[in-house]
């Protein structure tokens, strides 16, 4: 039977100019639909599962075309509760070679970040679910949805379902403190879970390991010392990103479990097309692998081969079967296929 | 010497679909930037005047967007404040035929909308000026804004400033009777208003005449009325629109002065291109020939003129100089010019 | 409980030119994913149903858009089968005024046209239907499509699901005699049934009444017969199209029950953004209204209202729900909301 | 045999706006190749005659597209010279309902009108050929263009190779007097001319008729009088054009031939899609018929139907054959085929 | 006097998507007309010859369309034959970094696979030729071709008309086996002929060269033995593609001639805009450099030079003369000339 | 107080093709304005200067939207006469990797190559001005241009505005010895002057410095030369431009005062948007570092990010403030910043 996946987060709408256009000379923006977790759903939807995202989206035409977008990714719009002020927006200014992508938010006063606990009945939403995930970004967004994810985390381990979390930190919506503080109430409850260093060192306040060790050296021993932490955290995950220009990147994926941290081959992604989204791909990938029960070595690869497809289509979504991401990730690149 | 120009009021960001897309089905959006007092200036900036508008816009790339708009049409961002949280945005469905065209607000929580009084310095911005111009939009924002707009048409009045103001009821952002209340205490002030039938009676509290009476006829009567109410209210004009289709409209103009009702030729306008911002063009064509001191007549026929313009092109801007209205005014319309 | 729709067809993907612009002159062209059927359920599951097609689409990612096309819009697509050689492809060079748009169809050896009966499971497929809808075009495709409508208007008829039939006659795909042959042997299965005063004639052998009558009345006539000869059909409908040019047409839409003929306002439309599943709009109207036992003046109404409307957008569906096609029914055509 | 037809002018690239757009808010400008008589021999190709352009164009890569254009619609190049300094441009802002459209010429010094007659060798080009063709717009050039038209025209006699002139007079490339000095000189070689009613006043310095008579009681007299002038111009032609507004337009053609005033049905043009090269359509329309010999009624239906048709794509150019107007002159407008 | 080249093959309907775009994510796909053969002649067409393309292409619009792609780059249609049922077509998915492109076909049942051997007059076409140029497409396609090809070969080698045939196996088309077995027989009536090693060892049965042995090395073994076999293959050709990415390749051009294997240098292609025809663009300069008689290195230099350029442009067609091939193989790479 | 900044020169219509378009296939280009000294102006605009173009442009729209354009960005065209015949075009075909873009120019005749002298009045120009502003192209276009730059320099030195010369030679407009003659009058004049090796030797007559010595030994010592020759020339400055390809280029920023190099770090551009304007907007960045008294490496570093910065962007202006400059020359490139 499908597994059902449950994710929890807010959607945005993105309005993007075209490459080597700024924001104030733009006179179209493309738009699309996404958020971290509604991107996770969707990936894990391309993959097989069936995937819910937990939402809520304002009664107007954004919020229908919302809904429209992950149902034609095949996500189930069950849990998504309509109401509220706005659809939270951001602007995207395109970066080009050394110019990087600029962001502006304009996401406040969002139906989702206004969502209040009674509005939701966690029993029904996790009810035979296998895997609840949630980012960052959600906890930051309200105390109410730091106490519903609390919550939420607390039933899914209650009911057997895994849970994820991806701590996704955006400086621009919380400082660190305020970060630090609320993810550490939920880690023991979390099964599965992605950061990196700098988020082992600046959220979770782990000293800053030499710099004269390896890069996958350190990360090891970050990983090793949470892990030991927080015992029901069977998997930690990040990415290494080499950004070489906002055109040119290098990625490789870490997966830790059972004390060893396994990496996929390094990507050289050029052109970057579009990379938001690309991490809810890699994340999405992580997830689907375990539970596929594959060895780790084969999760990293999957996951990093779904997010470095990502990077080379427009949007935040991953619309790519399991078959096209493994069919991928064993294929030398950029033959063309005929 | 140039005349100086002073409108007060609020910038917007406009999402437009193309004609024949739904918003749940667009993947590109137009970026226009207007405003009902941001429109006139720009009016009137191409018909010669030295045009400023009052406002406030944030602080990011949107914000800058919106400032260089303005100075592509030549007004002057002078007295434009910069801060607060967001520029007002808005989606238009644009319509076809017997569909109407559908506009979903996002503006609240705006920058100007939190304008402060001590913000703006009146004396300097009123100094050497010939007009200040406002609408209802402005005072439908906040308690603040109206009492600034008081403030301002007080200190015009004083300094021998002309007043302007449009009406421009919009029932998604207050009730009539608040509009009532507050735009009863402002009329005093006001040298030149431009309102209709409908305001007369819902917002100025007339009774609705006998429905049997002309039109002109029955206008000629609410602008006989208030006219004695507000001794100082030397013009009242409107438009009369008869809506075929959201493809297909008949503009005429009203002026009203010393007693008199004078009117354009009634306009055929069909395809509309866009109709946001006509009325603008219209409010903008008659206070240019009130300051030039045309005879009514060509007063409201230049206004008139300018306004079935604006239908036909994209954008919320009348981008036309003064001989270009005129010339149309006078021309056959439609003969190819070669 | 939603109910549910089964509708039963192909899909094609269309290729569109832009207004103005021939084939031969087409760098860029539009894709649209449709068919009558399709389009049928699209409508419905806008309008709230839980809406099926049964077809068959091709192993390939051209198959694999057609059903993302379906999802987008709500469709289930667990009745439709992959393989087979090809989707069904049109050319559509659009017109404009005078010049009537241009159909080049390629749309043999397709997937769908070459479907076997053992491939389908009838019985599961009606399994808790409330509606089964096919349309003629499916007849002309295949013997082998003919007789597994024929089975499956049978297996409806014995379990209490409602069957509809719209004729559709398409000139390019089959006879006059071929097409009459074929439906005479429907008609008695059919409970709610779509045709004209054409197909009366050329199809149902019907003799050609007399010309100085006038057309509702004609109308009237024909359904008399034809309803007497087959006691189920309780339903038959059909629209007028005045075409005034191919940017301008009327609409009129017509309902037969029970002995009385039932006529919509006219609609002008004008402009026709796109009329390809305009019919399909309006069949997915009637059978919504039948299904939700509105009186049948309300039933052609809000038919002829959804059609109308397709009008106005691009592509094969209908996107507005109950409530939408309902305010346009009942508004003022054109003014702009806000 | 295919007759050979030669075609003697400019070729110019045209910069078009969009619909609803301004010249000085426009981004992205469409470009068009054309010219009068260019545009004839694109339609004649068309209509299966070996047609060739006598002109010249700069060698770049402007030059190269405009041969380019020429081929991709079958004309011969064989007599375009290479060389000058540049290809005539003009800049057209689309006009829309009421407001016309605007031409802004930035044509001289091109290639063409620097043409010297010693580039030319006009026996080997009217060699074999049925038909020679030229307008008011090649004489308007330069001095040497028009020694270099009459020098044709005389040897086209000489050669039995039929000739003929449309008036196509510009006020913004010569004066009315300039004009009608040329052109009385040419006339007596012309066997077919187009020019109508202010032409004839104009340029012919016949006198004003009667108001008081309908339009082609009125051209029939002008027409009467020029034929007795000139014995050998067997056809006058020219159309009515209504003009509604730069959307709609209705046309009417008109062709005299022995004494008799020939007129086509009225078409209704709605929208234009682009009316540049319509009398141009025309032209090759009258010219085609004639030499197929068609009775007179059929020639100018055939040619009004040909010019409606031009008016309903973009582009200059009529690329519709004999049998697609032919098709279209009989049919009932708008009907979808398929 | 221009030397006659004719090729002999199918041409397609190409339909891309714009980069980072999935095809079930487009609404609008890019038209490109093309074929291995037909693209050949048209480089050669812009390298100044007479070039047709013998085949066929259905009775419609479509049909129009291929013929007028050819005409605007001077290739001759007068061997096109129409009728047929349909043009075959393609989707091309673009791909970007490290995802390849993908193509999915829906050529079958056209037109061309569908040309019987009395349709043409081999005598006529072959008459006055200088070379006859085909691929192992047209042999993939049907019997009857390969049957008409063989006849094409005898009689060109009869006339003296020299003979060219490109490998261009495609495992989409035909199995090796079946490809091996009909190219041997041709074989002996080639002149210039385009395989590489892969070719050489599943194709004509060669023995897998020592991998430790370099490239140029094996090729010219290779070529060698292929070479004794057939002794009018005077010309053996090909290049080495390195697949860096789909949007980064290197390129190097192989020509082998009286027993000696001349290389070009290797051209850095990044971006990659578009390789689809850029064999044929190699095929083409090889072609044109051997009918030039320019010594070997040259040859290579110039085709290797002009299939780079293709990479450059959209479309299947390599847009450059010869004057501009040679500019850009003597210049420095990437300088703006102005 | 905001300083005045004079330049003087043409403004040019770009029209461009798009990435990957031959001109002979555009159907659409983009249109961009712009002018060496005009871009000067904008960017110098943007870093918050009072910036004035001196110019030229022709009464009709193409005149009116370089004006619009120059005010767009903040620059006054309070000098820019109307009148004349054109203003200049070109054609730019958009490079690709190793295919060089190529520029077909059509400027002649233009208003501004005829302007006459005593349509300026100098004085009033000069008066409170700090910086004037010139390129050689000014100097290419007449005489009386050249007398009219020579005259503004003088003047310019006598008030004690500082003066600044950009050689910007261009082999299309005048002949190696002709600017060398004008050049050399004019250098006594010079504050600033920007101009690289070639320059040196070719337009100054310096003697090529040995090969073997680094480039940037040599352009010291050629710099070390001219500054004895002309003691006012306190400045000068070149880049260093490695191309790799259209699409990837390395720059570098030199600037010579008080007898040092300094230089800039190397810049990887990759994918160059549009280099046009990248010349100019580091002669601004030179400019205004000079006027701001930074340290020299701090005025190169600036110069080179702005120019770098512009290579990112469509357009030929640079449209980043000073903060955003100096922001990118701080950063690590192509992160995402949210």
């Amino acid at each position: 039977m499908t597994k059902k996946i449950v994710t929890f987060g807010e959607m945005l709408l993105r309005f993007s100019t075209s490459q080597g256009e700024r924001l104030s000379q733009a006179h179209h923006l493309t738009a699309h639909y996404g958020g971290a977790e509604a991107n996770v759903a969707v990936s894990m939807s391309h993959f097989g599962y069936k995937s819910f995202l937990v939402s809520k989206v304002p009664n107007n035409p954004i919020g229908t075309a919302a809904l429209k977008h992950l149902r034609s990714h095949g996500v189930y719009t069950d849990y998504i509760f309509v109401g509220g002020e706005r659809l939270g927006t951001y602007y995207l200014e395109a970066g080009a070679g050394e110019r990087s992508a600029h962001v502006t938010y304009d996401r406040k006063y969002s139906s989702f970040s206004q969502l209040e606990k009674d509005e939701i009945n966690l029993d029904e939403i996790l009810s035979g679910a296998t895997l609840f995930h949630v980012s960052g970004i959600t906890l930051a967004l309200s105390p109410e949805l730091r106490e519903l994810t609390l919550l939420a985390l607390k039933k899914a381990k209650e009911r057997g379902v895994r849970t994820s979390l991806d701590f996704n930190y955006r400086a621009k919506l919380w400082s660190q403190q305020e970060a630090s503080e609320v993810i550490q109430v939920l880690l023991p409850y979390i099964d599965i879970c992605f950061f990196g260093e700098l988020d082992a060192v600046h959220l979770l306040g782990l000293d800053h390991m030499d710099d004269s060790l390896p890069m996958e050296e350190r990360l090891l021993r970050y990983y090793t010392i949470i892990s030991k932490l927080y015992p029901d955290m069977k998997y930690i995950s990040s990415t290494f990103r080499t950004v070489i220009s906002a055109s040119s990147n290098r990625l490789q994926g870490n997966l830790f479990t059972d004390g060893t941290l396994y990496q996929s081959k390094i990507h050289h992604i050029e052109p970057i097309i579009d990379r938001v989204g690309g991490g809810d791909a890699f994340a999405a990938g992580i997830l689907s692998g375990i539970l596929d029960e594959l060895p780790p070595e084969q999760i990293v690869s999957f996951a990093t081969a779904a997010s470095a497809l990502k990077h080379t289509i427009h949007g935040d979504c991953n619309a790519f079967s399991k078959d096209e991401v493994i069919q991928f990730a064993n294929s030398e690149s950029g033959k063309i296929v005929r």
